[in-house]
């Protein structure tokens, strides 16, 4: 299943999307509609009875992030470099996964513009995957994990990697307002499978800019969950944004700071696009 | 004033701390009774209204954090360490606040005892001045910074360095379920003066091991909240927590990890005391 979050009549409500139609689900949030077996059943019998043809199409500018997380986890470090040939590409992997916060201020739709604070000078994506939890985890043991996965969706994990620098702790280049585009769908584990190799792509003002799959992320999605909810409880919504891969050589060298008027893609496979509008501030806070 | 969070007959409620006693003030969220002067000035006259000797006694088990924050920020090395005379205190003062984030399930309330988590293995207190914001913040002048204030309050940042020290970046030692309880009660403005010469001790098991004024901060309450508004919209509720001052050296000296059975007091001039107990897992997740 695909569910989107969705304004109506200027009401956010849950939906499925069913061949680029919407299915209304009602006002209940999205996580709850999947927080149990005989939930799903129910929003799966609604949607094999949907008649797609007699749904109003999917608008992308009405949609809302699919959730509001209590947390947003995020992972540094967390692809593989490439490497020459012969030499191990595991021999640099870290003991221990990176991770920072960031905070709900930063949370913004898939349709929503994300503005370039004035005070940033150097602001930076980064694509990645996003999974979204749906149950309850505290101390699951690895083979359980995948089992509090409501879903995965697409977070771009926006920086100005000046105010990134200017301290130890990472957090204020990371949590300006806007910077964790969400979305623009939550996509069940059924219909994505594997989540351990999905390729990840990022388009720039039309040029792929990072091209790599998930297989080379160094701690996977169940040892991550296992991970953190060996130190916090991992509640439904909670997404968890498991790093970027490195930007390809030549969009490296030509890297200049995001700008009012860009647009970046990211796309990954079996799960969908998001593309985010960065945009100039109001007049009345530049 | 001095205002609370409690239980009564199991549900929360806002009070006013009056010689001892509690006059109840409904179940509005403290900082809504905060939020401009005509609901404020409606509190204090419910104050001086209040004969203290009629109400009930305060019961510091029935205490709850007093507010519940959006975010929880923190500062990291914002207080500066002891150095002979003759050298200026200032000459390795930081450019800017290094700033990193608590989980929303770190909160813990006044009464609640701390979980030394069963995979933590080096747990450690920080006794800090906490600032709540009263009114929402975008890019405030730094004149007008104070004016965002809602009140002080207490926090302990407890941390296990083991996790913190994992990686580059803190988050994971940081947010143990838990491990920012927040109390006993907000204390408005009027009656804490000027938050910049307050002095901060921590007492643990009886020993005095923190003893410093914030007047050795080094990014003062006001530049805090100017400098974060930069960044992020800061919300009724959330908490700035300024950072702690080192160990005095015999207690930096003879310090041991925090173990089930300890208790920290952070004790703020003009502000009140937060004492934590700790405790071990419950034997179901242990």
């Amino acid at each position: 299943m695909k569910l989107v979050r969705y304004l109506r009549d200027g009401a956010e409500r849950t939906g499925a999307v069913v061949d680029g139609h919407v299915l209304d689900l009602g006002d209940t949030p999205l996580v709850e509609l999947l927080a149990d077996d005989t939930r799903q059943g129910d929003v799966r019998a609604q949607i094999q009875r949907a008649d797609a043809a007699a749904l109003p199409p999917l608008d992308p500018a009405a949609l809302r992030a699919p959730v509001v997380p209590g947390k947003i986890l995020c992972l540094g470090y967390n692809y593989r470099g490439h490497v020459p040939d012969g030499v191990d590409p595991t021999a640099d992997d870290p003991d221990f996964p990176d991770v920072f916060v960031k905070t709900p201020n930063t949370l913004a739709g898939p349709a929503d513009p994300v503005v370039v604070p004035a005070v940033a000078t150097d602001v930076d994506y980064e694509g990645e995957l996003a999974v979204v939890i749906g149950r309850r985890a505290h101390r699951v043991p690895l083979e359980d994990a995948l089992d509090h996965v409501a879903g995965y969706s697409i977070l771009d994990d926006v920086s100005d990697r000046a105010w990134q620098r200017r301290q130890s702790q990472w957090a204020l280049g990371k949590c300006f307002d806007g910077f964790a585009p969400l979305g623009p769908h939550l996509v069940t584990p059924d219909e994505v499978g594997d989540a351990a190799d999905l390729l990840v792509e990022v388009i720039r003002d039309g040029e792929v800019t990072v091209s790599q799959s998930t297989a080379t992320t160094i701690f996977p999605v169940a040892y991550v969950i296992h991970y953190l909810s060996q130190v916090m409880t991992l509640q439904p919504g909670d997404v968890i944004s498991t790093g970027t891969p490195q930007k390809l050589p030549a969009a490296q060298a030509a890297h200049r700071p995001l700008e009012a008027g860009d647009a970046v893609t990211v796309r990954i496979a079996r799960i969908g696009e998001l593309t985010t509008t960065f945009t100039a501030p109001p007049e009345a806070s530049a």
